[in-house]
C-alpha cells in the first residue's frame, strides 16, 4: 500500500518492509476508532475493533491485504491478550473452579462436536468434510470473553476463572478432534501419536500450572538476575512469548503457553511492575488479533443462496450447541452464572478460521464452506459480547 | 523451526505462525544475553545485540532463518528507538544545533561518496557498480549511535543533538544519491522526478518540524480525546507509526518520522506519562533491529580473498572519508566533540544493506559485493560503539 507520487520516483526507497509499516498503522488506527465509536454508543468495544478490521480488510475498502506479518501480529495480540489475563488470575482462584471448569470444558465441546457431526450428515458432506467442519465448531476462542470479561470488570470473577479453566481444558480436546479429523481427512488417524501429543500437552499444562507457578515464588532472583532491563519486563516477556511457542510445539495453542506464564508472574512480588510495564502491549497489540478476525471475513464468497443457507444452519448449530452444553454442564453455579459461562464460550474467533484453514489446506473444506466457517467465527465473536454485556451490566 | 515430537503427529499445529513466534523469541533470547554478557564485560551492549543476532542467524548457528516478519520487526526496533530519542529531544535545542549539523550531514556525506567513487573506478567497476557501491557507503545509520549515546546518558547534549539533526540532512542526501544511482543503473537519471521527491522530503520534515511541534503545545486536548486509551500511549504510538510510514511514502526513512513525531510530543505537557508507557516498547522492539543487523552477515560469502581485499578497502575507505569529512565538518564545537561526532557518523547499520540491497535487485551489484557491504555496514556498526565509548567514557 503506497499513496504518495514519490513512489513512482523512488521505487527503491518503497521497500516491502515499508508498505508493512503502513498497513499496521491503518489496521490499528480502524481498530481503535471502531473502539472508540463502540465504547460512546456503550456497545461492547471488541466488536468495534471487528469491525475496524473488517472495513479496511479485502470484504469492504480493501486498504489492508491479509499478510503473514499481519497475522503474526494478530498472534502476538492474543498471545499477549491472555498473558496479561494470565497476569491477573491468581492458580490458587483458578483450581477452586477446577471440577466445574473441566465438566464446561468437556460437555461444551462434545455437544457441539454432535452438532457439527449431525448436520454435516443431514446435508449431505462426505465424511472428511463433515468431520473438518465439526472440528471447526468446537472450540473457544477464550480471547474474544476475556478481553470482553475484563472490559467489564469480571476479572477474578469465579465465572471469569470457570471460562478460562474450561477454555485450557477446551483446547486440549480440540486438539484431539482436529488430529483426528486430519487423520480421517488423510485415510488413517495415528492413534498412537495422537496419544502422545495429548500426554505431551497435558504434561506441559500440568507442569507449567503446578512447578511454574511456585518457581518465581520460591526463585524470586530469577526474574532480577539479568542487568539488560533495570526492571523485570523483558525477563516477562521472553517468559510469555516463550512459553507461548512452546505450546504450540506440543500442539497447544499459543495463549494457552501464554496465559500460563502469565499466571506464573502472578502471585510473585514483581506482580506489579510487570503488570504496569505489559499494560502498553496490552494496548498494543490485541487490535491487531480483533481486527484480523474481521479482516478474514469474505463478504463476496458468502453471495449466494445456498451458502447462506448453509451458514445460517452452521451458525445456528454453533450457537445453539455450545450455548446449551456449557449452560448445563455449569448449572451448579446457579442459573444465572451458567448462563454467562454458557454465552462466554461462544465466540469461536480465530480458532475456527484456522481450523477450517487446516481443512482447506487438505481439501476437505471448499472455498465457500471455508467462508461459511469464517462467517460462524466472525459472528459468534460478535453476537456474545452484546449478549454478556446485557447480561452482566443491563442498561 | 521446530523442535518436538508433536509437531510430526501434529502437523495441523504447527503453522508457519508458530514457527515464527519462536524465531521471535529465540532472537529477542539471544540479542538480550548479547546485550547483558557485554554490559557485564563493560563493553557497548548494542554490539552485544548485534552479535546475538549473529550467532543464531545463517552465518553461525542457522537457529533463526531471515523472514519477511523479523525484518519488520527489525524496521519496528529502530522506528521506537528513533520515537524514543525524538521524546528525548527538544526542538529548540535541535535548532540551536542546526548549522552545525547542517554541515556535518552534508560534507559527512560528500566526502564518503567521492571516495566510494574513487575506489569503485580504481577496482575497475563498471559505472553503475561504482555509484551503488559508493550510494551504499554514504548514509549514517542514526540507530546504532543514538542507542549508544544514551546508553551513556549523552541523551540532549549538543553533540547528540548535532549527530541527531546531521543523520536527516545525510538522510534526505543519501536519498538523492540513492535515486540517481537507480537511475544510471536503469540507463536514465529522472531530474524532474527526483527533484520533486526532494521537495516533498524536505517539505515534509519542515512541516512536522516546524507546524508539527507546536500542535500539540497549542492542542493538548488532540492527545486526550479518544477513550479508547485512558492514556495518552496509543495516540502517540499511531503518531509515531503514522509519520513513519508517511516518510517512506515521500523516501526518507521511516526512522526520520518516527523521529519527527518523538519531538512533536518531547514538550507537551502529557510527555511524562508517554515516555513512561512507550519505554517498554523501546526495551522490547530494539533489540531486534540490532540482531537482525548481525543476522544479515553472511560470512561464507567472505571466504575468499579476492572478497575479502575488497572487503578491506571498502571497510577502511568507508570509516575514513565518514570520519574525517565529520570531523572536519564539526569543528567548531573543538576537536574533542568534533571527534565524537566523527565517529558517531561512522556505522552504516541497516542503511548501507539497504542500498545494496536494492543494488543487488538492479543487478548493479553481485551477490560477493553485497556481501561486502553488509560485513562494511556490521563493523562500522561494531567498531563505531567502541571508540565512542573509549572517548566519552574512558575506562
Amino acid at each position: 500500500m503506497s499513496f504518495l507520487v514519490a513512489d513512482t520516483v523512488l521505487v527503491a526507497a518503497a521497500t516491502p518492509v515499508a508498505d508493512v509499516l503502513l498497513d499496521l498503522f491503518v489496521l490499528l488506527l480502524a481498530a481503535k476508532l471502531g473502539h472508540e465509536l463502540f465504547e460512546r454508543l456503550r456497545q461492547p468495544a471488541v466488536v468495534g475493533e471487528i469491525l475496524g478490521g473488517m472495513l479496511v480488510g479485502p470484504s469492504v475498502f480493501g486498504i489492508v491485504p491479509p499478510s503473514e506479518v499481519v497475522e503474526v501480529f494478530a498472534e502476538l495480540g492474543v498471545v499477549f491478550l491472555l498473558f496479561w489475563v494470565g497476569l491477573e488470575t491468581k492458580i490458587s482462584e483458578l483450581r477452586a473452579a477446577g471440577r466445574v471448569a473441566a465438566t464446561v470444558g468437556v460437555v461444551g465441546l462434545v455437544v457441539p462436536l454432535l452438532g457439527g457431526l449431525a448436520l454435516g450428515t443431514s446435508l449431505g458432506f462426505p465424511a472428511g468434510t463433515t468431520v473438518f467442519l465439526a472440528a471447526a465448531m468446537v472450540a473457544t476462542s477464550v480471547g474474544i470473553t476475556a478481553a470482553l470479561m475484563l472490559e467489564l470488570g469480571m476479572a477474578g470473577t469465579r465465572v471469569m476463572n470457570v471460562v478460562l479453566g474450561a477454555a485450557v481444558v477446551d483446547d486440549i480436546l480440540a486438539m484431539i478432534v482436529l488430529a483426528v479429523a486430519v487423520g480421517i481427512s488423510g485415510g488413517s488417524v495415528d492413534v498412537p501419536g495422537i496419544a502422545l501429543a495429548v500426554v505431551l500437552a497435558v504434561a506441559f499444562v500440568a507442569f507449567f500450572a503446578g512447578v511454574g507457578t511456585r518457581l518465581f515464588q520460591s526463585r524470586p532472583q530469577l526474574l532480577q538476575a539479568p542487568r539488560f532491563s533495570e526492571s523485570p519486563l523483558l525477563p516477562a516477556v521472553l517468559l510469555g512469548l516463550g512459553l507461548a511457542a512452546l505450546a504450540t510445539n506440543v500442539g497447544l495453542a499459543s495463549i494457552i503457553g501464554a496465559f500460563l506464564a502469565g499466571m506464573m508472574l502472578a502471585e510473585t512480588k514483581e506482580h506489579t511492575p510487570i503488570e504496569q510495564e505489559v499494560e502498553p502491549f496490552y494496548a498494543f497489540f490485541p487490535p491487531f488479533f480483533f481486527a484480523f478476525i474481521g479482516m478474514s471475513l469474505d463478504l463476496e464468497a458468502l453471495a449466494d443462496a445456498r451458502t447462506l443457507a448453509v451458514a445460517a444452519a452452521v451458525i445456528a448449530v454453533a450457537i445453539g450447541t455450545k450455548l446449551v452444553g456449557s449452560f448445563v454442564a455449569a448449572l451448579q453455579l446457579g442459573r444465572r452464572d451458567a448462563l454467562v459461562v454458557g454465552v462466554g464460550m461462544v465466540p469461536r474467533g480465530e480458532v475456527g478460521i484456522v481450523v477450517a484453514g487446516v481443512g482447506l489446506g487438505t481439501g476437505a473444506i471448499d472455498t465457500a464452506l471455508f467462508s461459511v466457517v469464517v462467517l460462524m467465527s466472525v459472528l459468534t465473536s460478535v453476537i456474545a459480547p452484546f449478549a454478556l454485556r446485557a447480561l452482566v451490566s443491563p442498561p
